[in-house]
């Protein structure tokens, strides 16, 4: 077997985010669509985003989600009704002004001026106006509530500048959208649904996340809280891979979402919204990609074992005979769970040589690769691949033999284990990058100055500023190219000072550079 | 027990099409959105939709096809480069022209003209033209080839017309696209893919279609040959509930889809495109529904078992034995599998009057509805409906009795008989409703005048006129409201002479009205 090392390229230490574009065209997951800021996503990336909706999906209906699906457009009318949520995107909104074209005589076509549209509609940045509009006709009493609603859709955001998966002028998403009686029920779920996506996260996507409340600046337009998940990708910088927001009555007065309560009033439902993205894949790369590729972790892994016989191509009886010692490994494991589930083996008899085959499937990040040649099957065993763990010390590909039947046997345990794995390697880097006992705003500035490279994330306490003092802090950090991220559920006690104002501290949050 | 009818206000045999609004109402299928031409699709109906994805999806994958995605938006020159396509779409299009909004000065937002699109971007009415463009970067070589890809997506064709689910502006659907090495794997493709629709629309949904080729002047817009299944409704009209287009080299002329044969010759690739949409649930609807609402197949149903308990809402011991007792049968139920699939069972104690709930259930069309009042437990037996033989001879909904533990064995052979009994019901009906014999246009004019109600089909034969011949007899047709539906295949040949043209016939069309 060849022991060549068909590595990327660039490596993520030289140029992460030149690493980034090229893993994304090694595994085959997207490339540009020459549509501006649209990307197409190929099969492999799409493989992987069925995975996360299937999953993702069945947490939403465990919590007792019904899904739903409404209209792309929505008339420009719905956003104003609500003045901060129009605010927010006006300014990224695609606009839908004509249904039909016509020839303008010089054998082009044009927007029909006869089919100009009375009211423009906009291509749905994000769905709670349209949502408002059905909730004000389905909830009438009490009886009717929690309505708790999700669907998966395409939305539209213009983006000046984009990258594929974390920003995209069209995305795909889910969208939940609940209406409840009072503000305590609304906010538990809107942290019910914040647990839910870092269950999917870490448990899913083998992706540790810190889970806590943004600051007023960095909430949903319209929001009265935006929580988050929060990812550290292995430069250090934070992804945000989720959000619930409780919305108070701000979209209930807006479209009239109103019931008669158990005491016989009248009064406006607590809304709630909350989505991940597409963006969740980028996520998944910038946590596990390694210089060699993508590695998928198994439980989102469109195949998570690939067996490759090592043909010849002579289409004759030595090949067919090592595609049928392969078929038997294929079907004994079609026959194994893991994780709840049946695997998910294929079987690459495709042309091509065989070594080049096994390096495609590495970049692909496939979990297990078997690879099967003529010794393999005279010994009765297997060459099989670990993506977690590719390189043996002497810096050859890292094979074991199991025997085949052993094989069959072990892997659904190895998968689980490289779930794991993946996902405990995330945390020790992230847990690794994240600095604490940073006590002024000087310090914090010496800190990312004095490091060579981006060292992560910083864990401050502050005074919880707001209104005009918060943008002050804001532009402070903003000069360090630093953000603030959220405030961690769970997190110990202030016991100090403010890093930005010296006033005793209330709470600790996180900052760091973002994506 | 209750055994008043709660029918719906409109019966089929009065008016049809208020009938369908009513189902659709009545079943909370979906309403209107308020947006033009768009549907709001409420849980119900999105069940539906989610079980034809599931196993249409399957049967696409079973076929070697990979899942991808393309963008929403399609740049109007893509479009320009195929004629006849844009030609037929032209009319349609939804026409995105700006990327922001500003105020106007008055306190309105307006499209804002600094963010004028250069070139006007196309919502998608069909992907031919940006998968041509990706298809002419993927396929370099004969080994590139047969490329086999789908998605599923929505798409907007601007309606002036609308009716829910059959013809909405904005509808769902998959739409696959493949690129062959020459005519024949083409057009072979084409057909398998019809037939994997066929198989969808009669195995899954229960609904029969004749599948068949479309004349000359129904051909997809840019297509050398568009074949069809369709479906006769209640009202012997016809449904067209799927289209398979061999494509032949028009769009890869027009995008480049050329590769490298075995000969070393650049060649064109020929390609096809194959399609289905929600409209499928509305075919489910005017073939299985009845006076009473909806009758879901159950392959399609997203709940096959409704088990309610006949709760007094009391919340005391009774009440809880009761639950207690209906939550064994609902455990014995989900361990049991139909059709290849665990069961999907619910046990519905939500608040309210066990008898409008069974109602409620009876209009949405679930399979089996299960009753359980004290006295059942008592006897330990269950009442148990059936949705496809609701009534017994004598008036009264026609409740079965069985042991509990017999209900839990009985009900997965049930549920396979209640599917094929609604296939054969409707595949009965759709025989009945077709005419034979008809041999001359005064005939068929006269057939059609002389019938009370609408008689549905007629199976004519023909010469297969074509270009302006074919036009006169598409005009004829016009004048008695009806349309050529297709060529089906397997027909017997022909053996007399063309009802328009006189001449001797080459092949047997289907002619009837259609939605």
């Amino acid at each position: 077997m060849s022991n060549i090392r068909h590595a990327l390229t660039v490596k993520r230490a030289d140029d992460f985010a030149a690493w980034y574009q090229e893993v994304i065209s090694a595994a085959d997951m997207a490339e540009e669509s020459g549509v501006r800021g649209c990307m197409v996503i190929k099969p492999w990336g799409w493989g992987i985003w069925e995975r996360i909706q299937h999953l993702l999906d069945g947490r939403i209906k465990d919590t007792g989600h019904e899904n739903c699906y409404f209209p792309l457009f929505i008339p420009l009318s719905n956003f104003e009704r609500e003045a901060e949520h129009v605010d927010g995107f006006a300014k990224e909104m695609a606009v839908v002004t004509h249904h039909r074209l016509i020839g303008d005589g010089a054998g082009k076509l044009v927007p029909d001026p006869e089919a100009k549209l009375e009211e423009p509609l906009i291509v749905r940045p994000t769905s709670e106006t349209i949502f408002g509009d059905a909730m004000a006709r389905w909830v009438q009493s009490w009886r009717d509530l929690p309505l708790k609603l999700n669907q998966w859709a395409n939305v539209v955001r213009w983006e000046m500048r984009t990258r594929m998966f974390l920003r995209t002028s069209e995305f795909l998403w889910q969208e939940g959208h609940t209406a409840h009686d009072g503000e305590a029920e609304a906010k538990e779920h809107t942290l019910r649904m914040l647990e839910v996506y870092r269950a999917c996260a870490e448990e899913d996507l083998a992706m540790p996340v810190i889970a806590g409340e943004k600051p007023e600046n960095e909430r949903f337009p319209g929001a009265v809280e935006t929580w988050s998940i929060e990812a550290m990708m292995q430069d250090g910088k934070a992804l945000q891979a989720g959000t619930s927001h409780y919305l108070g009555t701000n979209f209930s007065e807006a479209a009239g979402i109103k019931f008669q309560n158990q005491d016989g009033d009248q009064a406006l439902c607590h809304t709630t919204s909350w989505g991940v993205s597409t963006r969740m894949i980028g996520g998944v790369i910038m946590t596990h990609g390694d210089d060699d590729g993508l590695r998928v972790p198994p439980t989102i892994a469109p195949w998570q074992v690939v067996i490759l016989p090592m043909l010849r191509g002579k289409d004759d009886d030595a090949d067919a005979q090592l595609v049928a010692y392969c078929e038997e490994l294929h079907e004994a494991l079609k026959g194994q769970s893991a994780c709840g589930e049946r695997l998910r083996v294929t079987l690459d008899t495709k042309h091509g040589k065989a070594s080049a085959k096994r390096w495609d499937w590495v970049r692909k990040g496939a979990p297990i690769i078997i690879e099967v040649g003529g010794r393999d099957m005279e010994n009765g065993v297997v060459s099989l691949l670990r993506r977690d763990a590719l390189w043996a010390d002497n810096g050859k590909p890292d094979f074991h033999s199991p025997a085949k039947a052993d094989a069959a046997q072990a892997i659904p345990a190895m998968l689980e284990e490289i779930q794991s794995n993946l996902f405990a390697q995330a945390k020790d880097q992230r847990d690794a990058n994240i600095t604490r006992g940073i006590e002024t705003l000087d310090q914090l500035g010496e800190f990312y100055s004095a490091e060579a490279q981006y060292p992560g994330w910083v864990e401050v306490q502050w005074s919880k500023p707001t209104g005009a003092a918060l943008e002050q802090v804001v532009e402070q950090l903003k000069a360090l190219k630093l953000t603030i991220r959220n405030v961690p559920i769970g997190a110990a006690a202030a016991d100090g000072s403010c890093i930005f104002t010296g006033e005793p501290a209330v709470e600790r949050i996180y900052v760091a550079r973002a994506y």
